[in-house]
């Protein structure tokens, strides 16, 4: 076999390892295996402590389910990202005090508001290896089979757990389908906002600084999290008492510097780096570019559905952002793959791991469900263009959308609510009602006409093999037919009306399922594809729960056979994250250096959303009143930093750590230039993006001063107590 | 009195004395002054070699009229930028050989083609003080007289230089007015393109890039400078011969690096330095606030005239382009005047130079000078609302401004040629011609009327003393007039029709002056204040010319006082700059370093246009076949470097020489930050962008070879001679 690199990707393979080795999302019990890498980076504490999830520094480290957060004082203190509490911010804002604008600043406890009845801090407390319970009944099983006995064997398991009261169970799955995990956490659920800076410092640059360094965002906010008197998780009541958490982060008075050892731990939501190498060309010759394609067709169909209707163009204007915010990112997406000429490196690490297995004994099994496995993949690939048409029918509508829904809830409400498919369950139909509502202000026939005609052409244009029968029942097999039928559906239904949407979701099963409106009952017909299509994947989804394991077993293997160790990839569970703070050359000539000041918000401030810095925020930078929180170095405020640790969606809000475990920042964004990073670690573009918690010492001191949460952090006032603006006195 | 500083003023004043040496567009005959500092920064020549226009190197750099270049062979071949040449290789592409797309490469001497009647290399041989001989007759006049001294004894001066043939010559004003100069150049007229780089080349990035760095751009181009058989200048002809010139550059074969001398010569068009702090106020606090502000309504005012027209929005579309980049600039300089706290400077610059003159004997005539300059310039202010408005009536309507020309060209030509105004000589009459043609395919009634309707009412709210009576005369006094004579001019005048238009540029002055078409009975009363306000501009010039010297005296003196030398603002003479390649912090936590190199070309390629590298290029990337020219430290190809050089306008093709004198590039741009270095030099944000030479090498060895001209310039030929694809091949 010959395989052949760009220089680019040599280039890649030749790094320095100490380069390479920051990269991970290790689970924490993996720690000591890396103790000797941690402590070369400059980790000063003992890794063993970190793998204990009831412990400190760990056991502060809290998801909020979706985001992550960290306990910073012994009386329930929460920090996490301005963004992330953005919804409960929002909730106690009222006509006469917008607290998106003002900020919030709660002078006692007990002026501190509900997050809301949905806001919750979990704190995990148990993470058990339970592959053997797992897999017991799954074992001598295939496909679809093998799939139900894993998923059967998980929900008996998260119902155990859940017995007990005040805690909220699941099963992680590691290195797909090798080992399985119980996860439990104790479910708070009276979480109060306590002090959020104004929108303008939170989320100064917004969208246009999105994925952008340099950076200048404020973006923290304090929560605290409370239980019932007897100590025990309690939704909000006024008699609550605050929690007090086994552990909580300190928060460094140190200052920061370029090359500083940096570490974090939160909840990564999905990467994909230990697919195969298959999957990965597939992503990026396959999956980005046709994606590209196809949303630019789309917009293209939108505007010709709306072209002369500023009503429509109005209608559209969400699904246009969203539209070209796909099309945006899976260039990036592409553009960065490509640059670390990810498939190229991964086929070398499979060819590598491939000429070991070889070599190894009794590995004939391994070898033999690898090769099953690429099959299996392969055979997914097959019906890809298929699938993602297929996906976009319901995906990129308003009124099919809804008929598709309506009829696939029929047909779930016959079943107990467990049974039910994810996503129609009871806890669903809120939000299914809440997007038949929003149909109204989002649907224009002639648009959804046109995406429509736009998206059955190029069904009619696949091969024959993977044409739908169900699609070409209801739309025909060619051009005319197709627009014969589109006329006819959107002419004679009644779905436009929004009442007829809410009858239909409130009414009987069956007279949904024998509905006679034509849009009903093409809905009717494509959900036989779409079931037919599910089952195909759970049973492919069970086959690679089979077999995936001998893939990981061959990388882990000849890893570990070289002294490396494998962290899984991304799935929601607490992983910690080492490295340091660095620059990054994203560009010829181009060099960002690690700190951002306050000098940037002032160059950028216009005075206009998004960089309209508030007032007493420019006045203190214009005194530089900036006393105990001054980078000594640099002589001014810091703002954000930039780290090359190992981040995915849910990491926002991660603590940031220095080598003594000592709170140094808040994470809440990555680079544009590392947004293929869930694919692919490129050391050379991969950062993460930081608050300085120097700067949320100085907001709370000198900016919007809360003097009684800096001492509940034990932080020095700092003269904080000199009388300065308050928060709410606005801008 | 007491001074106010921002700490940005405070910080620039402070900067070390190092940093701000660097500034400067020093005349040749200034530099023997300036020697302990040039050589401080690096020089190792002797600067009064520098200030010999006679002698190498300064009698190798030459002007192209707009342009500078410089002589690189003993056979007359000069180099420039490719931006410089772009009419020339323009004028010689054909459908069948598109030398812009192709490049151009002339095998022999030959195969060289003209760039055109127009075209012209002047190398300047004098450079002779005249002051005494100019103001002669001035002394003792004021106003318009003083004007009218100088501008007489400067035509006489230049008349009689001019008596040899074969010689261009001016007069050139040093110092506003303190001191004058005679220049005396050789103009030679038979240019020929010798070799040029595929516009992909030449202008990658093209206007995406402008102004920007990072920059990737091969801006060169190579003419030669023939004369007649006699060594005589003359016009093209097969018989003439290369031009021998006294000197030529040696292009360097030493490598760049950050820090390292650099200088450049050339001929910078216009700066306002040494304006005084009310002028500067003026521009910074009226001049371009009130220009954005007015292009912002002049562009809504050109949609709302346009509105639902697709015709006339495309008929628009240039003007929409030339408002938005005049917007855009105007912006661009006002940022960066506030940035550079450039008003308080030159207040600070004032108030130390009066104190300084109050201490000096016989000053008291100098001081009231100033003091009567000041009034003059105080007195401009007054009408600087009205002035503005007046020049966009002619200045950005189509219709009008025709009618206005028409008639002033019928003024001027009851006047021999020498005497009639700048710009409706003879030799305009084809320009002016050119733009009664073009207003056919510019014009549509309903936005010329939109936009007089906002330049209108503008002036009707004009405090009553700058309020114009023949505007008020042709157009009203009140909306509905304006709105009735707008109407009226509109539909009766016959000058829509270009055959009209033409037919009064031939048709006698008389005939012209007392046309019955409505709008050019408006031009003839307008004009009369156009030459009202002429008058008085010309009037207060001379006042300026009178005056300003004192101030000028007072500027240098104290400066002289403090042992610096001061150079004089720009006005297309010959000027020296020298400095160092520099890197540019142009933003918090972004810096760029002063050397592209190729991969930059790699990472902006999309294959689109301006992005869009030639198939040579990219696979000599590739192959990473940089030889001689290759970067020791960088490992790779340079393409562009960044200097401190202090330039502007007039500055493209300049040659950046190193501390030997030897070509080591080409000025081809400035920076972005840098746009209002016109008015202020600011070390922190100043670079100029160049062409490096061994890019330039490299491309005539690797890429596009041009053996013959490396071998001309006594360059190494790097295996340039081994078998590669040539530049007609196509890309």
């Amino acid at each position: 076999m010959r395989l052949c690199f760009t220089t680019a990707a040599i280039a890649a393979l030749l790094l320095p390892a100490a380069a390479l080795a920051d990269e991970g999302m290790w689970l924490p019990s993996q720690l000591p295996e890396i103790e000797t890498a941690m402590r070369g980076a400059g980790f000063q504490g003992d890794p063993a402590n970190l793998s204990d999830l009831s412990r400190p520094p760990m056991s502060a480290v809290v998801s909020l389910g979706g985001c992550t957060a960290s306990f910073v004082s012994p009386q329930g203190l929460v920090v996490t990202n301005h963004h992330c509490a953005h919804g409960a911010i929002q909730l106690n804002s009222t006509p006469e005090n917008n607290l998106i604008v003002n900020g919030f600043n709660a002078a006692t406890m007990a002026d501190e508001v509900s997050a809301g009845p949905g806001a919750r801090v979990l704190v995990t407390d148990r993470f058990e290896r339970i592959t053997d319970r797992i897999l017991a009944d799954a074992r001598g099983k295939t496909g679809r089979a093998y799939h139900d006995a894993v998923e059967a064997a998980s929900k008996a398991a998260v119902a155990e757990c859940e017995a007990e009261p005040g805690y909220r169970c699941s099963v992680a799955d590691m290195y797909y389908g090798t080992d399985f995990h119980l996860v439990r956490q104790l479910e708070l659920k009276d979480i109060r906002l306590a002090y959020a800076p104004p929108d303008a410092i939170g989320s100064y640059g917004d969208e246009i600084d999105n994925f952008m360094w340099p950076r200048h965002s404020g973006d923290f906010t304090f929560y605290r999290a409370y239980v019932g008197p007897d100590g025990l998780p309690a939704a909000y009541s006024p008699d609550n008492v605050p929690y007090r958490p086994a552990a909580w982060l300190e928060v460094s008075t140190d200052p920061l510097a370029e090359g500083d050892f940096a570490m974090l731990a939160g909840y990564p939501g999905r990467t994909f780096r230990h697919r195969t190498a298959a999957e990965f060309a597939d992503q990026v010759e396959w999956q980005l570019p046709s994606r590209v394609e196809l949303m630019d067709a789309l917009l293209a169909a939108v505007e010709r559905g709306s072209a002369g209707d500023a009503d429509a163009e109005v209608r559209y204007a969400a699904q246009v952002a969203g539209l070209k915010n796909t099309l945006k990112r899976a260039q990036g997406e592409l553009d960065g793959l490509r640059r670390s000429d990810a498939v190229a490196g991964r086929r070398h690490e499979e060819a590598v791991m491939s000429e070991w297995l070889a070599g190894q004994p009794d590995a004939a099994a391994t070898r033999a469900d690898i090769a099953a496995a690429q099959e299996v993949i392969a055979e997914a690939r097959a019906t890809r263009e298929r699938d993602q048409l297929f996906a976009m029918l319901g995906g990129r509508t308003q009124l099919l959308r809804g008929a598709m829904q309506l009829q696939r809830l029929a047909l779930e409400r016959g079943k107990p609510d467990a049974g039910r498919e994810p996503g129609y369950q009871l806890r669903d139909e809120a939000r299914i009602e809440a997007a038949l509502k929003q149909a109204q202000r989002r649907y224009a026939p002639a648009v959804e006409r046109a995406i429509l005609t736009e998206l059955l052409a190029r069904h009619r244009a696949l091969p024959a093999a993977q044409r739908v029968p169900e699609v070409e029942a209801v739309f025909g097999t060619d051009a005319a037919a197709t627009e014969a039928a589109l006329v006819a559906l959107y002419s004679d239904t009644a779905l436009a009306a929004e009442e007829e949407r809410l009858r239909l979701l409130a009414a009987d099963p069956a007279e949904v399922q024998a509905s006679a409106d034509p849009l009903m009952g093409a809905a009717a017909t494509l959900l036989q594809a779409e079931l037919r299509f599910e089952d195909e994947d759970k049973a492919r989804a069970g086959e690679l729960l089979r077999l995936r394991p001998a893939y990981m077993r061959g990388m882990i293997g000849h890893a570990r056979s070289q002294g490396r160790a494998v962290y899984p990839d991304a799935n929601s569970t607490l992983r910690v994250s080492y490295g340091r703070i660095s620059s990054l050359q994203p560009r010829d000539a181009v060099s960002w250096s690690p700190l951002t000041t306050v000098e940037g918000i002032v160059e950028k401030h216009t005075g206009v959303d998004p960089f309209d810095a508030p007032a007493p925020l420019l006045a203190a930078i214009a005194r530089r009143d900036f006393g105990a929180t001054v980078d000594p170095g640099l002589g001014t405020q810091t703002v954000n930093f930039l780290t090359n640790l190992d981040t995915t969606g849910g990491n926002s809000g991660s603590p940031v750590m220095d080598a003594r475990g000592r709170l140094v920042g808040l994470n809440f964004d990555s680079n544009w230039e590392a947004v293929s990073a869930s694919w692919k670690f490129d050391p050379r573009y991969k950062r993460a993006i930081h608050v300085d918690a120097r700067y949320m010492r100085w907001i709370m001191a000198r900016v919007y001063p809360a003097p009684q949460l800096l001492r509940e952090m034990g932080l020095p006032l700092d003269q904080a107590d000199r009388q300065r603006p308050a928060a709410a006195a606005g801008r």
